[in-house]
């Protein structure tokens, strides 16, 4: 049974009438056509939901009977009301030429990454490394990751559970940021392959061009006076309560923080507002990969404890989002 | 006593413990210094939204014991859950140069009109104009304006409720955008008195600009065969039952309508969907002020009966939110 089907069924179940739909950017091309479908075989009214949405911590609440969120494994730990998640499933993995091109760089010993998109594929490829005489392991999920071995830009848990047990990670998919959060957590050799090109590469130089990065951002930070500590509203983001702890550690040292408070965290959003320096505490992607967006420096948490010598740069980590 | 003491007192009463902060783009660079004075006079720890405010219509709800909403007046029809108005009242008003550059341009019986921002300064004007030998009303508020001659950009009812008393307006503010929306509505002159700039002009050829573009945009729709409505998540800007009519009017038409429901309305968040046009239900001024921004058409609800044939060109109306 499809996914629309099963999705029928469950607008019957419940006796909705008004389903409301969320795409992710890449997904957008796919929205009319999806909620006339829906309307057609379900017989309600569909709202698409056009607040970008960013992952499974982001799902935006609507006046709906049912909301359809797509393109996101759900996060085991949160509480989701009335969302259902409607699968599209991994592409077919037509070609291995992307293992094959990493093979030659990969350790004996390996640990197997992916993002939600590719995951089905991860028995395939597992089969196919052993049988060119690797050793591989998938770590298992934890309470805010759905899958074995997924990776979200804000939990690398299925890597760090089995850092003892691999000499690197092989990561299948496209982008730098999650293999980048590997490589920075753990000390051992990433290698990214990408399905979409064919090819495989090690990620060391984004590595240190990032940790150059982030050095620099903390050194123009270190005489600021005042703070703006971001929060976020987004179901899986929020962490306020780290915000009012940093607030106080800031105060403490004699510097001002106050907190901002938003729903999508932009550029745009933040001009204008007197402070020296941001402090992320929203998804930790922001502060890495929009960084060179933001006209004053924009920190990690952890990065702000550097700024304020509670923590020292020997000890730097790359920021993840811990259920509680 | 200063609003801040007003605002503290109102604190104490409620024993409020935080306080959310909310700014439009303009008064940003005044929050973390009212923070910082709120936090050391209340005892209180603040929290700015980085949420962009644009009206009374646009209180995001906060995690808070009370929210301070500065820059705008309450909509009077509106329930707002603890909220208080921070009111800055009105600059002084130093000179009348811009008044004494309307005099020569202005008709015998004016409706003296203006924003918030200088509502305190209509007394004084009136009385100035009257010395000038002019007859000058005033038009009441209603349900959605909270001051006399006070105007909104989705509300013209001071202007129209006295078109029948008056040969033209005296607009005093620093934009288009309200003025135009008057010269649109109502069939009379419209003059700017720009008290920023010390000037005065008709607005004639704005109003032929924007007409001409309304044109063009209604034209580039006519075929459209799929139309995304665009409903706002905005206490003050929802219309979603006239967003489902119009659905229905469409689909009555022979055209596809998708409902968009979205908390900022902006070209980035609608790129991608497939649809030919869009409906603008949310703020009016999005589709007059940001149409080049757009790479589809996008409509007001009035010019959508247009594209229809529900409605002629020459009962082109602006559109304006009604309270129900």
């Amino acid at each position: 049974m499809g996914e629309t089907d099963r999705l029928v069924e469950i607008v019957r179940g419940r006796n909705a009438k008004t389903v409301g739909l969320q795409f992710p950017v890449g997904l957008r091309t796919k929205a009319v056509e999806l909620a006339q479908e829906i309307e057609a075989k379900a017989r309600v009214t569909c709202i698409v939901s056009a607040d970008p949405s960013f992952g499974a911590c982001d799902v935006p609440d609507m006046p709906v009977d049912l909301i359809v969120h797509l393109g996101h494994a759900p996060m085991p730990h949160l509480r989701y009301d009335r969302v259902f998640f409607y699968d599209l499933g991994s592409p077919p993995l037509t070609s291995l030429a992307f293992i094959d091109a990493a093979l030659p760089i990969l350790p004996p010993r390996i640990g197997l990454l992916t993002t939600y998109q590719f995951r089905e594929w991860m028995p395939q490829i597992k089969e196919y490394l052993e049988k060119k005489g690797r050793d591989v392991k998938i770590g298992p999920p934890d309470r805010r990751v759905a899958y074995a071995g997924q990776l979200l830009g804000c939990d690398y848990h299925t890597a760090t559970v089995i850092q003892e047990e691999v000499d690197g990670y092989l990561y299948v998919g496209t982008g730098d940021f999650h293999p980048l959060g590997v490589a920075i957590l753990v000390d051992k050799p990433v290698v990214i392959a990408d399905p979409e090109r064919g090819t495989a590469r090690r990620l060391d130089d984004v590595k240190d061009r990032i940790l150059r990065q982030r050095h620099g951002a903390i050194a123009r930070a270190m005489d600021a006076r005042t703070f703006g500590i971001i929060v976020s509203k987004k179901i899986g983001q929020i962490r306020m309560e780290m915000a009012m702890d940093l607030k106080r550690l800031a105060e403490k040292h004699g510097r001002a923080a106050e907190i901002f408070l938003m729903d999508l965290v932009s550029p745009d959003f933040l001009e204008g507002y007197r402070v020296d320096a941001w402090v992320n505490t929203a998804c930790p992607r922001i502060a890495i990969e929009d960084y060179l967006q933001y006209k004053k420096p924009i920190l990690t948490p952890q990065e702000f404890e550097i700024v304020l010598g509670e923590r020292e740069w020997s000890d730097y980590a790359f920021d993840e989002i811990r259920a509680y």
